[in-house]
């Protein structure tokens, strides 16, 4: 079964929201085998959604839509799914009851402009709402499928969940997509690419290999479409093979992410971590406590920007910080070794560097980086530089950081 | 002029990946007076990407292409265009020495597989890459331009600012488009609807109003194509009476962020920040660290997920925590007051709260939240409930804090 997706709305056309609703969209639909041929945003137009509508119906068997359902006069697409289905405006009872509930609960009147939310078309089969007032439409049409859902993403995921995926996986009968992927570290798209080119030679046709660089790392996605319990098992021999070639760069596997193999390592050690931020500002910690549970191995951290903070909170000596400068490994070491003791940890990894864009020296070049760590009998620090961007500098710091510690705490030689 | 923008690449379509670039790249365009009419996310894959280009030139005179231009085997976007185009690949020297210098610069040498990456199409203008190996390609043809950039993004961001937005800049007579959008929160998208429906209704045809709703916030944006000053103004005249209805409520304008608020403020007053936070784990310092120059005012933060380091580096009494509960009005005072205090700071902000999924109890439901925040002679706290999703409940909360902060510097009384 082939979807596509069409996201509706001027504010992503002017570059003001980013679309993150289609890939959360196609994630889900790729799970339950659903393969996703085209995504397509276009403007809080009738005619132009229309166009798009049906281009992507002679593609396509099912299309899914968000945004442009909101009570306000800029949001059109209902307007635009009454006239393509010709069809009218009728109140659901349900929905008022719903949207009645919605707004008393905090506090307020069901007003003129909501209530027209409960109007859907008679066409539709309604989806409820039960995180927001715009109300979800599924109509079915000469074989093809067309649901409308809000452009919020937490509505559009509860109905995703609650009512969309259940009903597709119910009523087609889908071919499973098998995808793994392997997380690289520490090396570039084309030298991992020279690594492991016979390897990629000898690969059979319905394998599908993808690379997938992003900062400081490259996912190898290898992908078979139809559930073929042969075809999934050679997928696993081609990465127990693979695998050898690259053994040292690689960071974990499929939905693993930096902070999650840390948390995973830690929680089964039951051991502990904390943290001294300087240059990353907060980044790591944010990461780490992203992940719900993360109270069961994270303690605390410190972040840092000003020496005194350093010096006072961590107890690294002024003077180190005077003569070694801030970025050093010195303080780095010490950072660690500060908030490790201050806060009893089993581990603890710091960051000291300078993010840019300013406060560079021809010494200490923006993008110099150092990471600290402190373990059990264990003190070691880390340089690098990242370069001139911010943000970049942030991310690959941290990515480095949670590398580092993993490759401490599992005894990992990085050569 | 009309641009439409495509985005190559089968982990788009499979949801591994969000497609940031194209807002990025919208917003860029939209500057210069460019408008965007579509956005088109399409497979690694021949056939389908010559479709989509087919589409795009019948509605747009440009096209801005990025991904698939990698050295590996799963990148076909250049071999597309040498076919779309009938063209053939040549090498081209000066992208040979650049991608010479770029290995030398990392200790590597060029290998095959990356000197194929200077081959271009005959046919195109090359655009240079200084930030990585795939070149960009412009080809025009019938009037119409055709420009492919790496998918990296700091890569193709880097070739949009060089080279491609000056030469679509000085090929075309843009016409401007004037954007003016007020940032509101503490109010819902319908009630706001309701406040301001007499003057939307006398809104003039020229100005478009959108009602842009994201966590916790709504942004209204208004709108008017063509360079007429008049115009502007008549923008800027019924912004001016729009804020009288909602002044309440506003937060900012344009590329405000509740961050950048902040950190004008306390630039401008000389005054400077710590943060003590607990449910929201670092995102408040991130969010103020990834501002460049932020370092003029913030000085630090420590986040205390466990509750002894509440009391031990900030200097809450255990006995408070023990009776009234982390997450509590006195504890959230006392964590900004202790880090206030500890960090010598004139303001501090902090947050204790239930982040979600688990740690909910009858009276603390999860989503329960206190803001804390100490200045000169003053000590606040605000309770809110943020509901169920952990990153909502951390990103509502980062937001309340950072208005609860510059409400009580600015003296803006919040009801």
């Amino acid at each position: 079964m082939i979807c596509e997706i069409i996201t509706i709305g001027d504010e992503l056309l002017i570059g003001q929201v980013v679309d993150t609703n289609s890939a959360w969209m196609a994630a889900r639909l790729n799970e339950i085998g659903v393969k996703v041929k085209q995504i397509t945003s276009v403007s809080d137009d009738i005619s132009h959604i229309k166009q798009a509508l049906d281009a992507a119906r002679e593609r396509a068997d099912v299309l899914l839509l968000t945004g442009g359902l909101g009570p306000t006069r800029d949001d059109l697409t209902k307007e635009t799914l009454c006239q393509y289905f010709d069809s009218e405006l009728k109140e659901d009872p349900k929905i008022v009851a719903g949207l009645t509930a919605f707004f008393k609960s905090r506090g307020r009147e069901l007003t003129e402009i909501n209530r027209k939310q409960a109007e859907i078309p008679v066409k539709c089969e309604p989806i409820y709402n039960y995180h927001g007032t715009a109300p979800g439409m599924w109509f079915e049409e000469k074989g093809k499928v067309f649901v409308s859902m809000p452009g919020v993403p937490y509505e559009m995921k509860a109905m995703m969940d609650d009512a969309v995926i259940p009903k597709l996986s119910a009523a087609y009968k889908l071919p499973k997509v098998f995808h793994y992927t392997i997380i690289t570290t520490g090396v570039g798209e084309s030298f991992l690419a020279e690594l492991i080119s016979d390897w990629e030679d000898q690969l059979p046709e319905f394998i599908k290999l993808a690379y997938l660089p992003s900062i400081a790392m490259v996912k190898l996605r290898l992908s078979c479409y139809g559930a073929d319990p042969e075809k999934e098992h050679r997928v696993m021999v081609e990465v127990d093979n693979v695998k050898l070639l690259i053994d040292k760069y690689i960071l974990g596997y499929n939905e693993d992410t930096p902070e999650s193999i840390i948390g995973e390592i830690l929680l089964e050690r039951k051991e502990t971590l904390a943290i001294a931020e300087s240059c990353t500002g907060g980044y790591l910690s944010h990461l780490i406590t992203s992940m719900p549970g993360s109270s069961a191995f994270y303690v605390g951290s410190t972040v840092s920007y000003a020496n005194e903070v350093k010096s006072q909170i961590l107890g690294v000596d002024p003077e180190v910080i005077k003569n070694e400068g801030a970025v050093s490994e010195t303080v780095a070491k010490a950072m660690a070794k500060g908030v490790r003791e201050k806060l009893s940890t089993t581990w603890a990894i710091s960051t000291t560097g300078i993010a840019g864009p300013g406060g560079g020296t021809p010494d200490k070049p923006v993008g110099t980086v150092w990471i600290g760590l402190a373990g059990p009998g264990v003190s070691v620090a880390q340089k690098f530089n990242f370069g001139h961007n911010r943000l970049r500098n942030i991310q690959a710091t941290s990515l480095f950081a949670f590398k580092l510690l993993r490759n401490q705490i599992l005894g990992i030689n990085e050569e």
